[in-house]
């Protein structure tokens, strides 16, 4: 894997990441842009103890150009984009409109130069270089001051505010452990004072053993509707071996990675036989606590019920919390299963 | 106010909430309906120590009906709905599709028999009504074996999910307590210990001392947006004097809730120059647990950010429970206290 950090025209960082032989990556932005100086808040919720971002800046960021001025295309004589070359294979760049700035990052990836791929169709080869650039920027994110949780995570589809149809994902190094981590921390702290046993070690040996909502597996790799899913379609994807985060992988799980992540991803648009909106996000330890308790994994969950009807989070679930699912786990899985 | 407990034919329980002088409710339901046998599930998920209801007899409920069929006006000679008398004031029946059956109770709450009202249309008489059945149905509900949790709450909107435009809310009897009461209630307790201090009398107070995000007072209610709002657009309204929940409110509170909370709802319409999708929800302590350290309030809160715009609950937000607002609290609450 060849790395090139270089800067856009404004100063954003642009990290290129290609195989061996591709073409040297030579930067030109001409664009009359200048720096923008943004910065969010963060504030605590003292009746949730819950940190919230306030990145009031954002208002007015890029909404759904059309496919011609697509700004994650590379460059082209006539157009300039937020990449400034006139090809790519994965590429990397900090947020114009970040919501985290000042304190913590955010950062785009793309994952092709393709505007109309899909992840689920990129050969094995490109998800294993961008499984590099993941852990690149776990890994560089994890160094500046402040930052305490790095997540890696793919939005996918309109119907969840996906303002950009080009196959992207982001990167967010957050300056505060996120509220989901903090009270899975809070759970597997408790269990392990309790029993001496590490959660998640625990819950994912019993998916395997149960057998009934595992989807597919690996030598390396295991994939399971979880016993209380929130969402209509949710495939929880744990490396066998527990690791913290994504520079723990080692490479026979690497290896492993891009054929299974594409099967199941594959299984989730052959569902309704139409590409399904997702959320792809991997849990990664935070940086300073918990390591020896959390294990890296993805949540790959969907808000689609059924063909052109979706989930709403209304009162019950954004009121109070509690999730109401019209879906047993068990007919998700299965129906995961027969989609192949 | 007079109450009128009746039986639908399928045996579900309708309950009639009428001022004085109101025509008598006779109830006539022959609609050829047999009883529904529905039971949810209640799983916990391990990792988060959260319940999540599978309701999985859902799937095939009623979607968006034209108005014509509208199952929550009154009935006709020609037309039979859920209501089964020619005109009602405010009415309450258990849901033929429940999230919680078995185990739990789902009511729906009709606000009018006027299919195009809205809540803001109301009378503060029809308010006061509405609050009454909320009681009543908190103390019903409360009685039930198993119940932990009663939540009263209005979906308005198709933008976060609404299948039936009539004007009506819902009551949830959970079998647990919900997860953001549970985490509300751990910190609650941690802040006792620590201080000797009830939380929720301490940020109102300093709400109110600060001022810059309070929307509207009365001697008995405060509105304001909470210092770390999680929503483009968010209010939170407490009586002055903290009860537990809806049976806890006094007179006076009872009094002066109607006009305040129509007073806060016109202003979310106002906003955009439309009507704005929200969800109000009532926070009520626990049946069995957390009562001297819980406050009843009302949240009330919209997706929409701007004119056309949504907010989405993305990767952050649904995969780390990390909220991205774009507006700062103080601007909104300019906003919502210009909106008069």
């Amino acid at each position: 894997m060849r790395r090139t950090s270089e800067r856009l025209v404004d100063g954003r960082e642009i990290i290129f990441f290609d195989r061996p032989g591709a073409p040297e990556r030579v930067v030109h932005d001409p664009r009359p842009m200048t720096a923008l100086t943004t910065a969010s808040q963060i504030r605590r919720d003292p009746m949730l103890d819950e940190y919230v971002v306030i990145a009031s800046h954002r208002q007015d960021r890029t909404y759904l150009p059309p496919a011609d001025e697509c700004p994650l295309d590379p460059s082209t004589d006539g157009r300039h984009t937020e990449v400034p070359t006139p090809d790519y294979e994965v590429v990397v760049f900090e947020n114009r409109f970040p919501s985290l700035s000042g304190n913590g990052r955010c950062e785009v990836v793309c994952f092709s130069s393709d505007h109309d791929a899909r992840f689920a169709d990129l050969s094995p080869d490109r998800v294993d270089l961008v499984l590099s650039a993941w852990i690149d920027r776990s890994l560089g994110l994890a160094a500046l001051p402040g930052v305490e949780q790095v997540f890696c995570f793919e939005n996918r589809g309109e119907e969840i505010g996906v303002t950009l149809s080009h196959p992207h994902g982001q990167i967010y190094a957050y300056p505060f452990v996120t509220p989901r981590t903090t009270r899975m921390l809070e759970v597997a702290q408790r269990y392990w004072k309790q029993t001496g046993e590490v959660l998640v070690d625990e819950v994912v040996a019993a998916e395997r053993r149960d057998g009934s909502r595992v989807i597919t597996e690996t030598d390396e790799w295991t994939a399971f509707v979880p016993e209380a899913a929130r969402w209509p379609v949710e495939v929880h994807l744990y490396p066998r071996r527990r690791v913290p985060d994504l520079p723990g992988l080692d490479a026979a799980q690497r290896a492993d990675f891009g054929p299974f992540y594409l099967d199941v991803l594959q299984r989730f648009d052959r569902l309704y036989g139409d590409p399904l909106p997702y959320i792809s996000a991997w849990h990664q330890a935070p940086l300073h606590v918990g390591r020896d308790l959390m294990g890296l994994h993805v949540e790959l969950f969907s808000i689609r019920r059924a063909p052109g009807k979706l989930k709403y989070l209304a009162g019950s679930e954004s009121g109070m919390g509690a999730f109401v699912s019209d879906v047993t786990p068990e007919q998700t899985a299965a129906r995961l299963r027969a989609a192949q």
